[in-house]
């Protein structure tokens, strides 16, 4: 696809070009990298997406609230875009949203767009690309971008650096015990979704949400929340019930955080944290060329050999990459 | 000091050359980092001291401990070297060595140099200094270099990257529980010693001793560890007992790492770690001179007011630091 084709392609909100524009930002190869940031630089930044940031482990029911709520939101005629930023795949190789069957219905609506998440990398690539398939989203008039993650460490820290709010689903817990969820991920939710408020589970559910509306009360507020939020409610993903509720929650408070100029300030800090973490990708990116790492290989082992210290060989390594 | 007088001293093992030495890996000061980088280059590397890594928390008699050691040490006529990495001080300013009091006769030995740890500095930064005062100490000919540390999160870590053993300094416990020691941190003592075992906590030493004895069988063997090691031992730091069984213990376990080769690829790979480290210490240096933080700043304005992506915004500034 030429480049003109694929830019207008993507403002003009065509799946295909999104999907190739993506594919652009995922590859490690430098003349698609050189063509991914002329891309980027070329399309337009003056269109929003509310960027949703979703976090849930595996069994709470992700695929099917994502489908469900997604397709609530093509019936409301907005565009949905699903992208997944996904640890794991890392080693794996596997990919969480892979499976597209997952989410068949809504993988079929015109108005939605499916994004497996990139696979064989490390975390830092996974979290630039993702950033900017997020871009890509918007620039193609998405109304609504989710980003979904796996509750596993690092992993929802990076999307709610590139959410506006942060959703975290979980599902009934037996007793009343807090299901194990760190404190830190606590403090980044938004809104705690209790899934599967349904059939035997419902008392479970509207339990294990009392527990986190009380645990979300002792947690010290932020000035981003209006009064309510952050807020725990159960919903239904199967019976489709409480999920106009949410959306509805997460437009509340959206438009008093844009408001109140935190969505904006929010964004703005984003944009500088991206930026400089781009900027330390791209330094350290400088050790991993070919030739590079041939020449960190014969100093290595002049250094293993007491031949030179590390740090007088840190030093000549440098000087000669730039220069 | 002209550098061939700094350069000479250290070789001869004078104190006053040493610690001028200290303080140039310690600046930074960019001439003084390229006459530290200079001196490195220019000391022998034949010389290899014992390094041993030595953490405790507050409390444990660390200074007693380093004291009474020390001079047993020095009675043998070996000369000794006290370091330590303190990433408190990055926050605080403070040093845990700052107050040579704490060490009272060793510091007047004049086969003892005592050095407090540099502040004002993040750990990265402290890391590197402590490893470069390390080697100043070896050139210097000293038999045995103390690198200590106080026993908070990743600090055990540095420390044990730079040396040839770990001590895990501990106070006997009240009753039978391992005193909340980290698995990791275990899992890298060499030897754990338990000290105050002297007058009313000589039983609460031995039952401590004998706790993490069991706790020890438990760990995977090491191939690096012969018949008995990792140990634990009790001693009495101002009784001055039991100091001697554990310089035999430390000879011991050293004599045969040599013997089979162990010693020789630590320090080889940990060479290579820290030439690694020192890189990507030095890439990302870049972005600190007051040059780069200029270009950053306004670069960093843009991207927050949406003028221009993150990642053209990165490539424009690497770029330009490029060329």
């Amino acid at each position: 696809m030429k480049f003109e084709d694929l830019k207008n392609g993507i403002i003009a909100g065509d799946r295909r070009a999104l999907a190739r524009g993506i594919t652009l930002v995922e590859s490690a190869r430098e003349d698609h990298r050189s063509r991914a940031a002329e891309l980027l630089a070329a399309l337009p930044k003056d269109r929003a997406a509310l960027r949703i940031g979703l976090s849930g482990t595996p069994g709470v029911g992700k695929s099917t609230f994502i489908e469900s709520f997604g397709l609530m939101l093509t019936k409301r005629d907005l565009r949905v875009a699903v992208l997944a930023v996904d640890p794991s795949s890392a080693r794996s190789g596997g990919s969480i949203l892979g499976d597209k069957t997952r989410m068949d219905q809504l993988s079929r609506e015109p108005r939605a767009f499916i994004r497996p998440s990139p696979s064989q990398s490390h975390l830092g690539g996974v979290a630039r690309r993702s950033r900017e398939a997020v871009a890509l989203c918007e620039a193609a008039g998405f109304d609504v971008v989710l980003i979904e993650t796996v509750g596993v460490g690092q992993s929802e820290t990076v999307v709610a650096e590139m959410s506006d709010l942060f959703l975290l689903l979980l599902a009934p817990a037996g007793g009343d015990e807090l299901q194990g969820v760190k404190r830190g991920i606590m403090e980044m939710a938004d809104l705690i979704v209790i899934n599967k408020a349904d059939g035997e589970l419902k008392g479970a559910a509207r339990r294990t949400c009392a527990d986190y509306a009380g645990a979300l009360r002792l947690l010290r507020k932020r000035p981003q929340d209006p009064e309510g939020f952050p807020l725990a409610m159960t919903v239904s993903a199967i019976e489709e019930h409480g999920l106009d509720v949410a959306w509805e929650k997460m437009q509340e408070l959206m438009q008093w955080r844009r408001a109140k100029g935190f969505w904006q300030r929010t964004r703005a800090a984003q944009a500088r944290y991206w930026f400089e973490q781009d900027v330390k990708h791209r330094l350290l990116a400088q050790m991993e060329t070919p030739e590079a790492r041939e020449a960190l290989e014969t100093l290595s082992d002049r250094v293993a050999g007491g031949e030179i210290d590390p740090s007088s060989a840190a030093r000549d390594f440098v000087a000669r990459l730039r220069g």
